[in-house]
């Protein structure tokens, strides 16, 4: 299996990072989600999402939303066009290696 | 299927750093292999894979052997029974993901 190996060096770290990693798979999944579900998904603090969806934001990955629930703020992210790009090659790399690991 | 992503908290940093991944899934293939295999395998230049294999062994992930192959020095590394485990553990999180993404 090994001369596959070096594929690893094509992981784009902004997403490998397991944080960045959980955050963008359920943006993948989703169309769009609010800040509180993606805390529930992602099991992270709301600190760690939050610098982690600015990161995310300022890579041009994610575009964040905010508006109002009648008059509760409400804060929702969506990956962009490039964030989706970028997420499928890094689920193709992540795939590839998954088949030899199996 | 967000329900399963904060399973990536238990990813375990030592493994999850792409060079690191490679060379560990390299010796989780193999029984053991020469530094010159796992250059060749993982693509990674001498430099860092002599850094990443010390820190390994630090870990207590891999066990570093210096031997003689002829009148060559020769080095190989294998798994240890800890690192053998910790990839067994991460590797099986990498999966449960996989799916998740598959």
């Amino acid at each position: 299996m090994p001369e596959k190996i070096d594929d690893l060096y094509s992981f784009d770290r902004m997403i490998h990072e397991p944080a960045r990693l959980a955050i963008m798979a359920v943006l993948w999944a989703c169309e769009s989600a609010d800040f509180k579900y993606l805390s529930m998904a992602t099991g992270l603090s709301k600190g760690n999402l939050s610098a982690q969806l600015k990161k995310l934001e300022k890579e041009g990955y994610l575009q964040i939303t905010k508006t109002f629930k009648g008059s509760y703020p409400n804060t929702s992210a969506a990956l962009t066009k490039d964030g989706r790009k970028a997420f499928d090659a890094y689920r193709r790399s992540y795939l590839k290696l998954a088949k030899e690991l199996s």
